[in-house]
Order: structure tokens, then sequence, then C-alpha cells
């Protein structure tokens, strides 16, 4: 099974690819730019989905579900959403195939070419808006609070597996609003749910702040984020919240009775994220031994790997790791894994060596193995192998059964607060303030990290920085205090330091 | 708000659309055939996804999701499959829009007119048994027991709100096995998922069994199906589970060493419901004033309503209202709620009145209503309002606050029950058996119902009842033991009497 992982320090983006294809989590498919989201990738979006939602409902939110179809002309009307998305889109253009003239093989039948091209949804302001129009009259409708889980498609041409894929899976929340204060709110609470779940849940420490000009969501008028940094210390930017003004409000023409009477504008936030953060994941935490997970998002907490050699003791044995699995099982439920059960497999499959399984369980990120065996259960005790801590330290000798459930949902709250230090002790130490432009270039490329400077605000010098030097503005940290100084390059004013950075 | 709903007995087709309308459930969009789900609707869907999806797993299997586009060549593989479904799929023919020659509006970029046409997904065999070539090499790495949750397009001309759309959420499953007894066992396990799921779910009682030739799947060498009976009592196809023998691993060149080492073909099945199970649901127990929901799928289970007149009166209903509904939420958890608590809903809306208030409940299906006033309150009781029991029938007056929740959590399972029996009375008394075509072409239409009859087993027979009532073989049911006859249209032998009706 398992080929060996290139190690980071050789080659970054093949260890990546590494990484994911032998934890079984994705690969690409025989279609242009989309992946197949295996199993152990999708049961991790499924523990995301489920933090996401539980939060996007304690906040208010309910789901729906939109046409995946957007109708060309409604592309068409707010102008710079169209700019952003006409570029890279799958087009259908007829709704039937019919056999070819040569009377091999299908081509689409001529007689079923559609009226007005249908554009595959990139993102569905558009069409929500349109329907929004019909749900909202008085200021009593507002605000509308919805949220949607969905696939979307943006036709890029250099794809790599969760990072960046034609197709992909989000989440998509678009409010309205009665006023613009409520919706800045809005857009900025969602800000807050996100940075909670990418740190409290994903263990992956972000700065959050409003995007420049240049850098945000097309039909916008400003975007909030969150930015990761990545082991190879690249941005990744893991979730956006918009708030949108009454642009959409505007393109659509979803006008409400306000309660003083007055006909007004609805106010619209969008926000979201999306199986990216999966990326986000494995580049925050993962080591040259494969996937390493945080445990709130792991799928399996714990695999116990029976070892025997003989016929006789595997009755035992085996039996001994139901009975473990079953103690851990009935840990009382706790809040911080939302009241479900740790979640435990016992391994028993007997076409594979332990050798192998441990292997299997490590390249997969699972936080914690068991070993249990004759000479271990002759102690009534077992082994357990932490997966953050590589090799032998990571292994605890002879924990006594009784006591191991116990020890090992204290070793996953350990593992999920450790592995959140250890992620923001590298952000921080490469987190760096720097006041010349060629002090910015010369460790862009190397050492890299994130680069606090000094911005005249314009669209022109941003523009520069990024074809002189790959590096874009990420955000303009709200952690900071707005302290005034001098653009790194032009020497104007500036307002305060925003980060710069190379990105995914 | 709520306009007044057609009776049943007026117009069924318009009683319908009232329901889906009033309650809130779903609307069409301005794209051609497809719905929007409305945070209503989308919240039974969800139900309906958590009670399957764990039926899924319990049964070994697991989730993954495969891309939307299928290549036109995949689809071309499987000669049955793709004449099934061609003549109505949506084609994407271009990646980019670019800007008109009159320089208004967009239009295909002729440049990025795609190689290959894509198909949104109809189904995803072709492509999924297109990856499993990769997966699938040894009798080790079998059995797949693959699910995914997705959405699908059939361009359906004529179209009906969660009953037929061009765009429509459902679940597949995609299993590959070893060997043939295998495959047909999990196509069997998952009829019978699916008939737990509806009976005990839904409480819409199911007839399973085959689908004749004539009916089944393309590309399928038979299929399974849970088969169920409308209030205008046509039947209503609600899952399938087909075994597709080695067809699509022969299309494919899926082949694996078995234990034996021999190269075989895999075998394969595969399964569907989607969100036309909502219809299913809406037609089994909703009445002329509205929805009616079974508890277990019911995303609210009880509204209360606060009555108040005086100001003075408010502060008091409400906090006895918020005592009452914690108390409900406080009932232990019960497996039969999958140890959820009660949904419990205080509606203190202030800009609406009880009476409005009681109206949308009750269109929307809540189980039960709760009103409390000061009058209550001086009894320390409140009113119970039963959704299934209408008019002054289903009021129970006078419940004490301090048993209420028990009250309600015995009345909620009763419920569910009691509209089971009522659905299963309601079937048994108009599934009729008939022995002459006369017979059989006098009742078809009106009164109604399923009707078991012998039939000759050939296509021609089948299509000829087609043809003159419109009335289809619905299943081959298993429920009967398999008496022989003579077939009602032509006198022939016939193995056993099949079940006829008309259907949606």
């Amino acid at each position: 099974m398992a080929e060996k992982i290139t190690p980071r320090g050789t080659d970054y983006s093949k260890w990546y690819q590494d990484v994911v294809k032998n934890a079984g989590l994705a690969e690409n498919s025989d279609v242009h730019g989309c992946m197949v989201i295996k199993p152990h990738g999708y049961a991790i979006w499924e523990k995301m989905q489920q933090a996401l939602d539980r939060m996007f409902k304690a906040t208010g939110h309910v789901n729906a579900y939109f046409p995946l179809f957007i109708p060309k002309r409604f592309l068409e009307k707010e102008a710079e959403h169209v700019e952003g998305f006409a570029k890279e889109c799958a087009v259908v253009t007829h709704s039937r195939l019919i056999a070819g003239p040569d009377g091999k093989g299908l081509i689409p039948d001529p007689a079923a070419k559609l009226g007005e091209e249908l554009i595959i949804r990139p993102t569905s302001e558009t069409i929500i808006w349109n329907t929004y129009r019909n749900w909202i009259q008085s200021w009593r409708d507002l605000p509308i609070l919805i949220n949607q889980w969905a696939n979307v498609v943006r036709w890029e041409m250099r794809t790599r597996l969760f990072l960046r894929t034609a197709e992909f899976l989000w989440q998509e929340g678009h409010t309205a609003h009665a006023n613009q204060a409520e919706a800045e709110e809005e857009a900025k609470k969602i800000l807050e749910v996100y940075r909670t779940f990418a740190e409290d849940w994903m263990a992956m420490p972000v700065l959050t702040g409003p995007k420049s000009d240049g850098q945000k969501f097309p039909g916008a008028i400003y975007t909030l984020c969150i930015e990761a940094m990545m082991q190879d210390k690249k941005a990744l930017q893991a979730g956006t919240s918009h708030f949108l003004g009454q642009n959409f409000a505007k393109a659509f023409d979803v006008t409400f009775q306000s309660r003083e009477g007055k006909l007004e504008h609805a106010w619209a936030t969008s926000w979201g994220v999306s199986t990216r953060l999966i990326g986000g994941l494995i580049m925050t935490h993962s080591d040259d031994q494969g996937l390493v997970l945080p445990p709130r998002l792991a799928p399996i907490h714990v695999a116990i790997v029976p070892i025997y050699r003989k016929e006789e003791e595997k009755t035992a044995v085996i039996e001994a790791c139901h009975k473990l699995a079953a103690g851990i099982r009935g840990i009382a439920p706790d809040p911080w894994l939302h009241y479900e059960p740790i979640s435990v497999k016992v391994d028993d499959r007997e076409q594979y060596q332990p050798g192998y399984k441990f292997n299997e369980w490590e390249v997969k990120g699972v936080p914690i193995r068991v070993e249990l065996g004759p000479k271990d259960l002759a102690q009534n005790a077992c082994v357990l192998a932490r997966r953050d801590v590589p090799g032998k330290e990571g292994k605890i000798m002879g924990v006594p059964l009784a006591s191991a459930p116990e020890r090992i949902a204290a070793i996953l709250k350990e593992m999920q607060t450790g592995l959140m230090e250890k992620a923001r002790s590298f952000r921080d130490a490469n987190l760096k303030t720097v006041d010349s432009y060629d002090d910015f270039k010369a460790q862009i490329d190397s050492p890299g990290g994130f680069f606090l400077a000094h911005w005249d605000g314009t669209r022109e010098t941003e523009d520069r920085i990024k074809n002189e030097t790959a590096a874009t503005i990420r955000c303009i940290p709200s952690h900071l205090p707005a302290e005034p100084g001098k653009c790194m390059v032009t020497g104007q004013p500036s307002k305060q330091r925003v980060v710069f950075a190379l990105s995914y």
C-alpha cells in the first residue's frame, strides 16, 4: 500500500500530494480539475460540516437550497460580479444528446439548444437575490439568515487537490437585512464564527481583518477574511465574509417597506468556507509520516491494533481489544466532542500484519493508536502511541487497561491544545515586522513568512509589490492598533501595517 | 399570509401545490424545472438525511464525493444506460463567457469550447465505476460500500415540486462486490433499509419487490423498489435498489484477482432515494388544513404560543412558556428520537396575533401546538392541540404544566404510530384484487387504488395495459405468495399477481 512520503524539506508540494494520497483523502478524476473526495477525506469534511452547521444554527441561521444553474442574464446584472466570474465558468448550452451524423457516438442535439445559456453556479448571490425579491416586502420579512451547503464550479486551469479545484464543496451564507449596521454586524459575527472554528476545531490559528480593495470579492463593499499560515510559511485564505451593501438588492430590485413606511433596498452579506479547509488542515499539522489530525475533527480517534502470533492468543487478545473499545466509547459524553462518544476502531482485519496496520493509522492521522498483545494482556495493560509526538517519544508503555479510557480522553484534549499551540508558535515566529522594501524583497521568498509592513493604501503600490515579488496583501489585521507610518515602497503615509505574504 | 388551501376533494393537484406553498416548503425558481427548497422544506430533508445516513453507516457504508460532470464518452459506454439518460440531460460545452459581438451581453467564448462535452450527472454509475477501476485490484479491496449525497439533473419537461424536478437532491449508493450472491444480498439489505425508513420514520407504508423489466433502471439486471400509495390512490415510487450484475464492471473494465487467483469482473449495486420523498410525505399525511408531519421527521415538535392582551400579563405568560419549553427539552433523551431533545419553539413574535400564529404552525405541520394564556396560568395549566386530530377534538384542555412535558412526549409517540396506522388502513382499503381486465378498466381511474392482478409476464401486455389505461406495473410484491393464475388481459399463464396502479 503506502508509498514513501516525500519529506517536506525535499519537496513541499510533493509532500502535500503524498500525504493526501497515502491518507486516502482525495484523488484527481478524469474530469478536468475535479477531484474525487475519498471516504477518509469526506469523513473529515462531514466533521467540519457538523461543527460549522451547529455554529450557524446557534447564531440563528437556517439552511435552504437554491438551483445549481444561473441564467446568464442574472450573472450580467452586477458589473463587478460578472467581471469576476465570467472568465472561468461552466456553460450549459443543450438539454439533450442525440446520435451523431456518422451514427457513432453522441452529439448535443441542435434542436435542444437552450434559449438562454445556464451557468453552473460559481457562487449563488445572483440566483438567491433574484429569489429574495419575492420574499422581501416589509421590514417584518427581515432579516433573512440563510445558509446553503452546495457544490460550486469555477473553471480553474491549474488545480491542486482541496486547495484549488474546478468543482468544490462549500457552504455559502446569504443574508438580507433592513439596515447597514445590522448587515455589517452579521458579516463580523460570521468572521468570528470562522475564527472560532479555525482555532478551536482545526487548531489552525488565523489572522482576521478586511482584505484590501484589490483582493475583495467581486460585488462586495468589503471582504473580511481569516488567513492562516501553512508550514511552508505561505498564506491560505481560509474563509471570507462579505459586506455587500445594497449592490445585489439594487441589481435585483429587492426593496421593502421600512418601519417608517419608506421603500428601501435591502442590505446584504455573503460568506463561505469550502473543502479548501481540508487542505489548510493538512498543511497546518501534518508531518513527514503523513496526516496529523486535531482530535475534534478526527473521524476515528483511536485505532486499537490486536497483536498475536498463535491462534490460541487471538481470542483473548481480540476480546480484550473490544472490551477496551467499549470502555473508551463509554467515557461520559463531553461537550468538547458535542456529546458524541469517542470514536474507536478495533482493527481486527485478518489479511494484514500489525506493522502494516500501524503504518496505515499513522498516515491516516488517527490521534491515538493502541497496541495490545499477549504480553500486555498478561499485565492488564496496553501501549498507547500518540500521533502528535513522532517516534518512540510518543509511545506510552504499560498503561493499565482499567485507566486507559480516561487516559485516552485526557490525551485527546491535550493533543488538541498542543497542536494549536505548536501551530501558533510557528505562525508567530514567522510573523515579522519589516520597514524597508529591500528587506522585504530579501526575505519574502526565503525564509518567507507573514510580513507586517506599511502600505500607502493605493492599488498601484499593491500591484507593484505583487508584480515584483508575487506577494499580496492578505489582510489588514484587526489585532494590531492602527499605528500610522510610511509605506515601505513609496514612503507615502500609511494608516497601519498590513500583512503581506505569498499565498495559495 | 396564508392563502386558503384548496380542499383535496376539489382539486387534488392544486391542494398539493397549496400545501407546499403555505407550509413554506419549496417554490419554483426562474430556472427551468429547478426548485428552491425553502428553510422548512430543507429542515425536513435534513431530518431525512440524518436518519438515513445513520442507517447506511450502521450497515457498514461510508460517504464519499464524485465529480458533478460526466464526460460524454463515459455515458456512451453502457448501452441501456445511455439510452435511458441521453434524452434529458444538461450538456456543458464551454468554459468561459465573453462579451458578445455587439458589445452588449455575454456569449460562450468560441475559444473556450470544450474538447469533449460534459454532462451534469443524472446518476453517477459511470463516473464512479471509472474511478473504481483504479481502486479494485484484488478481492482484498472488496467490498466497496460507498454512498454519496449529491444533486443530480434530469431535464424533465413537466415538473412538479419535489415529485419531479430537473435538479433534485438525493443519495446514491454504489457498491462493488466479489461475487453475485453478496451483491444481491446488498441490494436486498438496502431495500430493507428503505422500507424501514419509509415505515418507521415517514409513517408511510410501502409495498416492496422487484420492478418488471419494463420499469427497471437503465443498466440494471433488476430493480427492487418501495412503492407507496398517495391519498389520491396513485402510486409513488419512493426508492429503488438495483442489482447491476457485471454490466458496469464490464463497461469500465473493472477486474480483480479473486481469492482463487482468477481475474474476474466485480459485481455491482446502486440505490437511491431523493427529495421526492418529501412529496411522498406530504401526500401521505397532509389534510385540507395543510401539512401534517410524523413527529420523527418534524423539524419542530412543539410550538408554544403565548396569549396575552395586557402588558402586565405578558411577562408572566412568556416566562411560563419558556419554563414549559425548558421542561419539554429536558425530557430524558429517547432512542426513538436518536437521543436528541424534543424540539420546541416559543413563538414570542410581537408583530403577530395568536390566531395568525395558530394558523402558521398548523399549515407548517408542527405536531403539537401549546396555547398558554393568563387563565391557563392561573390554573397552572395549558392547552394542547394535536395536529393529527383536526378541529376541537384535537384540543386537550387544562393539561397541568407540571405533567405537560411527559404528556407531550407520549402524544408524539402515539401520533407517529397513529399516522402509520391510518396510512396503512387507507392503503389496505384501496389494495384490491382483480381478475378481469374489464373490471380493472372500470376501476383504475375511479375509485382507483392498487390492483393485484395476474399478468402473463410479457412486455407486450404490459405496454398494452399502459397504453389503454395509463396504469403501470408498480412492483411484483414480495408480501404475496407466488400463486399462479391467468393473465387478466391475455389469459396466458401468470406466475403471481403483480401490482398495477396509476402513478406519479
